[in-house]
């Protein structure tokens, strides 16, 4: 389709042979040598301009962000750095680029203003290698749960359901904005809008996805979830993409093995596919926290933060067993968290999910059967009536990374539970026929994608790990 | 982390062990013999009871839709129509299903009835074989992809921008529905919404995608896309998956080349690895039809269909060599078409493209050069002034499956193109920037995910091909 990507001639070990390549010029230096991109790798090549034998106005023209197409033959370079190189014999201007205008200049831009530019900022090396890996690691996702025997589904975006409580939705309406029709009473008359019925974006397809594992087994679904929380924060957005598997006659223990099984499968991948990213993404981190005091730096470098959770076993500790640890720890004792733990019943924050990983297993932790009464509806309750079999993954780093649980497989139990919530049987009916018709024990857990993301690239923002980044007062692009 | 599948069991190759299995029961019937299934795969195993050994009240429990966890011996069967079988040691009723109230009896339901029980359609074979095919064909998707050096980008689902102008828009809000803020001028104050703007549901991903590829080279979208139209067909949904590659520096050509070879590929691929589940579906179709009347049945079975776009190169035809093989064709003469074509300028229907497909040149066909002014804006306008570089791939039984072009590159005539149809500028400035520096021919390509799976499973409603639908008056479950 297309000529040679940059890539496949880094990648080549013949010499000395006619190419023809496309791509936009990172830098030109000294009239002479094009450092040419095409997306197809962080790495650039170098094209050699015979800048004596071409016009003065085409040399003018071969700026930064400038698209040429490139004829030549691939050669040993002669300069250090590279291996081969381009030895341009012709080059025409596909597209030019106003050296005066053009954003995205070849020095450090602010990710703030890159962000603002977020149609151009996959033009730099450090958002080029994001989206790379954001990429592998969607289809590493996709690969390990195929392996598995997981069916992929597409679980609804728009629900009619609201049960699921898992926080601010995000209405959806194709009613009159300005005067809405009303029912006698005075509300709004929902059953004159498109679905007859007051709809919102989901904010998980978990409920859904229990349906198919119950007749499938094994399923998994990869798809946008929203929160309409006004939380401006670089660990929030509106809309974020989630993994969610979920699987038939698995318990608790099953799901954890699962998802240790799974987390190290695909950062395993990463590794294996994306060095050269990753490298520049560390190299990138180490600069950066080169500029802030020696207490917030990192302990590990990028890789070595993967290499740590696919070489450890994840410790798996009881919640009741880390209050204890927590209430006796040092900085609970000296006051140095925000939130002193005092009692069992407590909701652990990020600062004592990050002591208990960082400090005291020095390992990826699984935390499991939690008080009922800090988890959702749905969960497993357990024999001593007071605990549900929920379980969260913490990470280094970045605290929280999976939460999941084995789901109430028992009737009675369910429809106490949303009595006591005050969740509406009605609005539920086909998630209690899943208890009424060959019910059996299942579990399954949620993964945010963008804080695996993070977590692999070292962004500290979560606004720069997703293409355009949805967040209160910005809907840009 | 579970006992091994029905799967694995049937394709066993060893005999007479130990097994431990949980699945549901489908039939059991003669008090002895239990199909089960757990779906591994469509087959069932056969479950043999020694009902004289059992007690009397577990096996009432024995009945369809029933989870139970059998262990047992993998044997050579006894019987016809399985080599292997399980020779029940014992049985535990993990969950009972009612007989007197299950909805999924052991019996042909309409579509009708399994769309309102959409939760427990896949307890079926018909739906349990559309949605594994649906899972494997994303897979294949992906895959093909990746193979090929692309990178999968996530594209918003809301947007600020209704530029695209594909259809009707849902609008997302978090403003008080009945009395939303207003403006001095009594309009609502979209200002004091969550985004600070007003926004809606993508009808696409492409204008973003189109940012990428200009940066990355190759990249494509698999994301939910959504139509506000009061479409009440069997064509139609309101939420529905689209595929959408874009590729830096490739022109129209090179997109009818990507597009066969991308098609090519993934029906190569579920030939492969989901056999069962197309002959089942194959057959299914075959009894479906044998009620209609001879003139509308498929004149190839599902599975010869699939082939025959594998083993066909595509022919492609321009707009003006179509619409002239359409005067002059029989139907047209006739007047057997609804929409009699006249002149060129003609909008093609269903019915035309059909005709060009299946009666005339009997291969997939790719349409290209069509007139601008029935096409989208940022088609790259010809020399000739009047066509576009725009292609739409028309398949057997189901006309369009693929709609794409080549992108308009030149600022000024796309500048041109925009005010003409009163697009706002401002609106898209990130997507004139991407003509503005270092811009290059390029070009994509739209695939509506359902449309593909219907026409992989012969399934006649696009209801009956995704989980949960949402369609006009409908957002269940």
């Amino acid at each position: 389709m297309t000529s040679k990507t940059v890539a496949q001639l880094l990648k080549a070990d013949f010499k000395s042979q006619d190419i023809d390549i496309k791509g936009w010029v990172r830098t030109f230096r000294a009239n002479r040598f094009i450092a040419l991109n095409d997306g197809s790798s962080l790495q650039n090549i170098q094209c050699v301009v015979d800048f004596e034998n071409t016009d003065e106005k085409t040399l003018k023209r071969i700026t930064t962000g400038a698209a040429v197409h490139i004829k030549g033959e691939l050669i040993e370079s002669q300069g250090k750095g590279q291996s081969v190189e381009i030895k341009v014999n012709k080059i025409i201007i596909l597209g030019d680029s106003d050296p005066e205008t053009y954003p995205i200049q070849p020095k450090k831009h602010s990710f703030e203003f890159l962000r603002e530019n977020a149609h151009l900022r996959t033009r730099t090396n450090t958002f080029s290698a994001v989206m790379r890996l954001r990429s592998t690691l969607s289809f590493a996702i996709h690969k390990y749960f195929n392996d598995n025997g997981f069916y992929y589904m597409h679980t609804p975006i728009i629900t009619g359901s609201d049960a699921e409580g898992a926080g601010e939705m995000f209405r959806v309406t194709g009613l009159d904005p300005k005067n809405p029709p009303l029912t006698e009473t005075g509300a709004v008359n929902y059953k004159e809008d498109f679905f007859g019925k007051e709809t919102n974006l989901t904010v998980s397809g978990q409920l859904e996805a229990e349906s198919y594992a119950m007749s499938l087994g094994k399923v998994y679904t990869f798809g946008p979830t929203f929160r309409a929380e006004n939380s401006n924060t670089s660990r929030h957005l509106a809309e974020f993409w989630m993994i969610e598997p979920e699987v038939a006659f698995m318990d608790l223990a099953g799901n954890m093995d699962l998802a240790e099984d799974f987390l190290k499968s695909v950062l395993s991948y990463i590794l294996e596919h994306n060095r050269e990213d990753l490298e520049f993404l560390e190299q990138r981190l180490l600069d950066e926290e080169k500029t802030k005091p020696q207490a917030e730096r990192s302990e590990m470098s990028l890789i070595d933060k993967l290499k740590f959770v696919v070489d450890n076993n994840f410790k798996r500790v009881s919640y009741t067993e880390a209050i204890d640890i927590l209430k006796n720890s040092k900085p609970n004792k000296k006051k140095q968290f925000n939130y002193i733990i005092e009692e069992w019943g407590a909701d652990l924050q990020s600062e004592h999910e990050r002591f208990l990983v960082e400090k005291h297993f020095k390992c990826p932790v699984i935390l499991f059967d939690y008080p009922a009464n800090i988890k959702a509806f749905y969960m497993r309750l357990n024999e001593d009536g007071k605990t549900v079999r929920a379980m969260d993954i913490l990470f280094p780093g970045i605290g929280e990374m999976v939460g999941g649980s084995q789901r109430e497989e028992r009737l009675e139990v369910l429809k106490e539970k949303m009595k006591a919530l005050e969740i509406d049987e009605e609005e539920l009916w086909w998630y209690l026929d899943l208890r009424k018709y060959g019910t059996a024990v299942h579990s399954g857990f949620g993964l945010g994608f963008e804080r695996l993301v993070m977590f692999v690239t070292g962004m500290g923002n979560i606004r720069d790990v997703i293409p355009f980044p949805r967040t209160p007062h910005n809907a840009d692009f």
